[in-house]
C-alpha cells in the first residue's frame, strides 16, 4: 500500500544570530528559516528546512496543498507541482532558463528533502542509501570565520554572544582557534568583503601562520572589482596560502575575467547558482569549484546531478551554507556522503547558532566531520517545544525578510552595500 | 535487515537475427547477449541484460564475485567495484576520461539494472517509482527499418525469416507497413549507409509519401563523408522529410562540421557515447539529440543524469537500441517513463527478434507504445527453459563476437567496411 501525503505544514522560525559581517552589511539579531513537515496518511512525518523570508513562505504555502495525495516516491510529480506554482514555465521537460530559477528550485528543494525523509522511513533506510549509498562515512566541514561586532548595538536587550569582537587579525586567529578547538575543523574559510582588501589579506596571513597546512579560503562575496582582484592576486598567490578564491567579483562575466589571471581555482555560490547558468559558466571557464546547495539547486537529486556535471566538466564540488538548523545539516550530510567528487570540506554556519529545532539538540561535529544521523530517513525528529518556541520568536521579532544592509546602517548610518565595494 | 547479494550469474545467450544490413556489413545469423542474475540471500533475483561478446563477458565475470555481500541499494559501491575491475582509473571521483569509457560504463550498466530490480522487489515498487516516478504512462518506440537480404545465404540450414528482402523503396514501404500494422508505431527510422545515398534518399521519399506526417529519421552510421552529406543536404532538407539526421559522418569533429550546414537536428549514438565526450561535443555543438543507452552510459541512473545534462545544454534525448531481449526493453521503458525530456520516440530492434527469455514471451508494443511491466522491480521474470535453450544456441553457434563485415563477405567477398563508404 502506498502511504500518501495527507498534510503539509510550513512553520516559519527565527533564532538568534550573532552580528556577523559581510559585504551586504551585518546579520540581523534573528535569522529566519522555515520548517517543512510532510505527513503521510499513516502519520509518518518527513522533515525539511528552507528559507524563512516571506517570498519563500508564499511559494511554499501555494505548493503545499498540491502535495496532498501524492506518493513520497514521486519526485517528478512534486517537480511538476512546483513548476506549475512558481516561475513562468510549467513544463519540466524544457531546458533550464539561462537567467536561473532560484525561487522555483528553492521551493523544489524545500519539499524534496521531506520526500526523501519519508522514502527512508517507508523503506527503513537512511536517505543516503536511497541516494546510491555512502562513499565515505562522514562529511568534512570547515571553520567558517566571520569578522564580527561584539554585540548587536541596535538591540540592547539582545544577549551578547560569547564570541566577542573579531576585527583584527589577532581576533580572527582567536576565533579560529576556539572554533577549531571545539569542532576539530581541518580547514578554514574567511568571509570577507568587509574591510579594505589588504587588511583582509593580513587576516589570511595571520591565519596561515597560526594554522599552517590548513586549507584556507576567502570569500569577499563579490565585494571586489576585477582590477582590485588583479592588484591583490600576487598577495593571494603566495605559495600555500589559498585553497580557492570564492566570488571575488559579483558577475559571471567578471569571474570569467578573473579566471584569466587567477593562480588558484575560483569558487562560487553567487554567479553559477542554477542549472541554467552552467552553459555560460562552462563556456567562460568562469569558475572551477561550485559550492552546491540543495536548498536552491532543487534538492538532493539536483545536488547529485550537479556533482555528476562537475565530473563531466572537471569542476570541483563543495557545499554552501546559510544560517541553518540541524535538518539542513542532516540533509547536507546525507547527500554529501554519496558524492564521490565532494573533494572540499563544506561550509556550515552551524557553530554560530545556539538554537536547535531537532530532538536531542545540536548535532556534534567532531574532528571537523559529521556522519549522517542514524536511523531511517534523515534520522532527525522535530523537538516540538523548540519548534513552538522558535516560531514564537518569529512572530515576536517582526522580521520577515533578511536585510543585512539596514541592520548595518544602525551601526553605520552611511553604509552602502553597492558592489564592488573595493 | 539488509538482504545482501549472495550470488551473481552471467549466462551468454544467442538468438536468431535476420540478415539486416548496415554500414558495417550484415547481421550474423545469431545475435549475442548476456543475461545477468543477481541473487540475494533471501532468494530474490535481480535481472539484467547486456552484450554477449567475449570481452564483455570477461569484464562481467571479473566483477561478479566482488558483488557478493553488497547491498543492492549501494550503487556507489557497485560503481567502485566496476572501476577497480575495468579501465585504468579506479577512482570514481575523477573526471570522466575524454576518450570515453565504454567498457567500464557497459559493465556498470549491466549490473546496475539488476540492483534496481532488487531494490524494487525489496520495496514492493516498480523501478520507475524508485527513479523519481513516471511522468508518462508509456514510452513511444519507432519502427526501425532495415535494408535486408531475404535470407542468410551463408547458412542454408538457418530458417528464412518472414520479412523477405528489402532493397527497393517499394520493399522498404512494405516492411514499414507490416511493422506499423503490427505494432502501431507512429514514427520511422531507416538504418542506412548501405547503398548509394541517393538511393537511400529515394527510400526516405517513398516512406514519406506512404506515411505522411510520421516523424522520419535516417541513420547512415557514419557511412557518409562530410562532402557527401553536404551534397545530400538539399534533398534531406525537403520540408517535413526528416525529424533528425543520425550520425551521417563518423567522428565528432566531422559532426561538428556537418552541424554548420545542416538544416535539421543531428542525432548520435556513435560520436557522443560517454560522459567524457560531452565537453567537446557541446563546445562544437556537434549534436543536438543524444540517443542514450543505459547499456553503455552506465545504467538507469546514468541515463537520468544524461537527460538532466540534456536539459541543461538544450540537447534532445532519445534511446538507442541493439538487438535485445525483453529485460533490456523493460529497463528502457522503466527509465524512459521517468525522463521529462524524452521527447523523441526511442529505437528498438525488438520486432526483429522472435525469441524471448522472459516469462510470458515477448512484451506487447501497441500503438507504438509500451508501459513498464507491472509489479515490483522490472516486472519481468526469467523463463528458465528459454534461457537454457538460448544458452545452448550460444554454445552451438560458435560466435563469440559480432562481426558484420565478415558475415557480409560471405555474400560479397570484396566487402570493405571502411568509413566513409560514400
Amino acid at each position: 500500500m502506498t502511504d500518501r501525503i495527507a498534510d503539509v505544514r510550513i512553520t516559519p522560525i527565527a533564532f538568534r544570530d550573532p552580528p556577523l559581517l559581510n559585504v551586504a552589511g551585518v546579520h540581523q539579531p534573528w535569522a529566519l528559516r522555515s520548517i517543512i513537515e510532510v505527513e503521510t496518511e499513516s502519520g509518518l512525518i518527513g522533515l525539511g528546512e528552507s528559507y524563512g523570508e516571506s517570498d519563500t513562505l508564499t511559494n511554499l504555502r501555494r505548493i503545499a496543498p498540491l502535495l496532498v495525495g501524492m506518493d513520497p516516491f514521486h519526485l517528478n510529480a512534486l517537480t511538476q507541482a512546483v513548476y506549475r506554482s512558481v516561475g513562468d514555465d510549467p513544463d519540466i521537460s524544457h531546458p533550464f532558463p539561462p537567467k536561473g530559477d532560484k525561487a522555483r528550485a528553492s521551493a523544489l528543494g524545500a519539499f524534496e528533502v521531506p520526500f526523501w525523509d519519508l522514502q527512508g522511513q517507508l523503506t527503513g533506510r537512511p536517505v543516503h542509501d536511497l541516494l546510491g549509498g555512502a562513499v565515505r562515512s562522514h562529511v568534512g566541514y570547515s571553520a567558517y570565520l566571520f569578522y564580527k561586532f561584539a554585540r548587536h548595538h541596535s538591540d540592547p536587550g539582545y544577549p551578547t554572544d560569547t564570541w566577542g569582537e573579531a576585527i583584527t587579525p589577532e581576533q580572527l586567529v582567536e576565533q579560529a582557534r576556539r572554533m577549531i578547538d571545539q569542532y576539530g575543523f581541518g580547514s578554514i574559510k574567511l568571509k570577507a568583503g568587509v574591510f579594505e582588501p589588504e587588511l583582509e589579506v593580513e587576516g589570511l596571513r595571520a591565519l596561515r601562520a597560526a594554522f599552517p597546512g590548513y586549507p584556507l579560503r576567502i570569500d569577499p562575496n563579490g565585494g571586489w572589482s576585477v582590477e582590485t582582484t588583479r592588484r591583490l592576486m600576487p598577495a593571494l598567490s603566495e605559495p600555500g596560502l589559498l585553497e580557492y578564491l570564492e566570488d571575488p567579483v559579483s558577475t559571471l562575466e567578471e569571474m570569467g575575467q578573473v579566471a584569466t589571471f587567477a593562480s588558484m581555482p575560483l569558487a562560487t555560490n553567487m554567479v553559477t547558482i542554477a542549472f541554467g547558468h552552467l552553459p555560460r559558466s562552462i563556456a567562460l571557464n568562469a569558475v572551477q569549484v561550485i559550492l552546491s546547495d540543495h536548498h536552491y539547486w532543487g534538492g538532493l537529486r539536483a545536488t547529485q546531478q550537479l556533482a555528476a556535471i562537475g565530473r563531466v566538466f572537471g569542476l570541483g564540488i563543495s557545499m554552501h551554507s546559510n544560517s541553518h538548523m540541524g535538518i539542513s545539516l542532516a540533509a547536507m550530510t546525507h547527500v554529501g556522503v554519496t558524492l564521490p567528487n565532494l573533494t572540499y570540506a563544506s561550509d556550515t554556519h552551524y557553530p554560530w547558532q545556539e538554537d536547535e529545532v531537532i530532538e536531542g539538540g545540536k548535532l556534534s561535529i567532531r574532528d571537523g566531520q559529521l556522519a549522517p544521523p542514524e536511523g531511517p530517513g534523515l534520522g532527525v525528529k522535530l523537538d516540538r517545544a523548540a519548534l513552538a518556541r522558535l516560531h514564537q520568536n518569529y512572530l515576536a521579532c517582526g522580521i520577515t525578510h533578511r536585510d543585512d544592509a539596514s541592520e548595518m546602517r544602525k551601526h553605520q548610518p552611511d553604509f552602502n552595500p553597492a558592489r564592488p565595494r573595493f
